[in-house]
């Protein structure tokens, strides 16, 4: 265990990277990705199974927790790795992101954003201030800045000004924050698909000085092109020596052509919120439980996976509690999955650490343009 | 491995017995608990999880599994065992209960039952001889004969004429079953509350032979004191030396009585149902995780005891979860309350094996007046 947080970066690769995050709770191995564990619970996963899938590290969303149960409860009851059980580190986002997608009657000023609380109605206000108390009552280990996500799209002047107030508002999360030895604050880049405003936007924050650099307002209906034409310069812009996450990505191939242009750090609900509504990753591709060619099929989801739901269960079987509503439908997928993400940046760690992560991205396209296993 | 089923009884107390059921699957500690696991999964648990709690055995529902996925296409899939990842013991249910609870347009005859299938509408029939291939292509360990459960109450006259079909489809039950080394077929006793026609039931029964006996038509409705009624006179007319299984029971309170009782073996959807509905089982009575005084309780809902829900989160952890509709509120809660049954049949077993039955009896019920743990 050590006492503060540090990255190290063991092996490069072109742009891309691997090492390793030390934190007081255990180590992060990068590039990794971060299962989403929105009301201190990764759906329909016990933790011990999350840690079981090789996942180091979970993400908590502020936003669902300040307002069920409640960051002084979960301060009360001592912080939320002994609430959920789940003792390795854990990242909380803002809430800023949320707070402007889900919550109700919202008002934003320089300030912050007031809201009413989609639960209960009750009225809230998230602020640099707010939001780095609450991160501390919840005992997160990493820490985000608090800031607006650009929508897309959005005009360069609107751009500007939204990433203006994010930079003024990661000043005030980094004052906000302190110095809390063990605990990191990422500053988070915004900046929309303008190169100047990007930059600008990672000098600021340079300027403030973060343990970790998150790259905003990107997979917000981009697409993966756009999306790709940032990464191609934006990660440049942040300091080489510092974690750099991606939020919000992604899909498996989105994941990789980020690592290959210098992120170290994911997270997403695809392969959770996929698990419960039947869509399993494979090395070929997505598979679609509820169609019924899967009726008869004695072969699990990926014949070569090592997970308990291949391991244990048919495609058959999958269909069958799938189409039933069971319970273990969403339980055996969102393992799958959980364990296929985690497969994938294992790999992607291994190729850049050995320099073959050329070759390992085209043998996983080349994989997934084969397609699902042939209908028996 | 034993080739062949065997029931030993190897202790008594008064007329409960202690004993062990040979299957090759394995061994059935009596008195025994089997979870349900109606459409092939015993609901919001993982098969492992299920053993880990100490069932030797669940049971699967005929009904159910002939309309989804269909008996033959789990035949073609190697069997309900293999599809469902359970190795040990199962019973299935002769599908006589739930086509007369759950299928539309029954029309019952000399025959069996024809019906409606609540699924997709399409048209069954489930006779004696019907219900013994379905449970055969299943796979099951041991097989219910096929009966007609006597409604509650039912007079003396009605009750007569529903024992004496049900009489008739045992012989039936028993020739279509014909000679399965390996697996074993029960007999169900009838006659609602009238002696006399437990009586000629169980004379009927006994004359056809069966592998155990089975006491239905029982927690239909009448309550317990009628149920221990029944229970102070049936078992005693079944063989002495063939298990003895009271179908749907119960309540731990129901279990403990009837074990008192000689009855040898359980089924209830109560601990799993209950699981997901926020009720939990424990040795002071049940507790309602969805009451407000649980939310900052940082106890677990049984200090005292060992389950995995218990070992790792609190009553507040369970209530916040319960009321975010998260599906680990049903894995946990689930877990627990089967984990509290096996218990329960363990302290029995126990008890019975070391003659101090009444006592242990006299504490379990002590236990529950004292009530819960107090609010904090």
């Amino acid at each position: 265990m050590t006492s503060r947080f540090r990255f190290q970066i063991e092996a490069r690769d072109g742009r891309a990277r691997t090492g390793r995050i030390f934190t007081p709770r255990g180590e992060i191995r990068t590039p990794a990705f971060m299962p989403v564990g929105t009301a201190a619970t990764v759906k329909a996963m016990l933790p011990e199974s999350v840690a079981a899938t090789g996942a180091d590290i979970i993400l908590g969303n502020t936003y669902h927790l300040m307002l069920r149960p409640g960051a002084e409860r979960i301060d009360r009851l001592g912080g939320l790795h002994g609430f959920m059980n789940w003792g390795k580190p854990i990242l909380t986002d803002s809430g800023g992101f949320q707070v402007m997608s889900l919550a109700e009657l919202r008002k934003l000023s320089e300030e912050g954003v007031r809201f009413s609380s989609h639960v209960d109605g009750k009225r809230h206000m998230l602020s640099p201030e707010s939001s780095m108390e609450i991160q501390r009552l919840l005992g997160s280990d990493i820490v985000m800045a608090f800031d607006e996500c650009t929508p897309f799209p959005a005009d360069e002047p609107t751009a500007r000004t939204s990433m203006e107030l994010s930079m003024r508002w990661a000043r005030r999360s980094r004052e906000a924050f302190g110095d809390r030895p063990g605990h990191a604050l990422f500053g988070i880049q915004q900046g929309s698909v303008y190169p100047e405003l990007r930059a600008q936007s990672a000098e600021a924050l340079t300027a403030i000085g973060f343990d970790g650099y998150a790259i905003g307002g990107l997979a917000v209906g981009e697409g993966q092109e756009r999306m790709f034409g940032v990464l191609d310069y934006a990660p440049g812009m942040l300091p080489d020596d510092r974690p750099r996450y991606l939020m919000g990505v992604g899909k498996p191939d989105d994941i990789v052509g980020a690592v290959e242009r210098g992120v170290d750090m994911f997270d997403c609900v695809l392969p959770t919120r996929s698990g419960r509504t039947g869509q399993a990753f494979t090395r070929r591709g997505a598979v679609n439980i509820k169609n019924a060619r899967h009726a008869d099929d004695p072969r699990p989801l990926d014949p070569d996976c090592g997970c308990p739901c291949c391991a244990g269960y048919s495609r058959a079987y999958l269909h069958h509690v799938f189409k039933a509503g069971e319970i273990i439908a969403a339980m055996l997928i969102t393992w799958h999955n959980l364990h296929y993400y985690q497969e994938l940046m294992a790999g992607l760690r291994r190729a850049i650490a050995e320099g073959r992560l050329a070759a390992h991205v085209a043998a996983f396209h080349a994989r997934r343009a084969e397609g699902d296993i042939e209908p028996i």
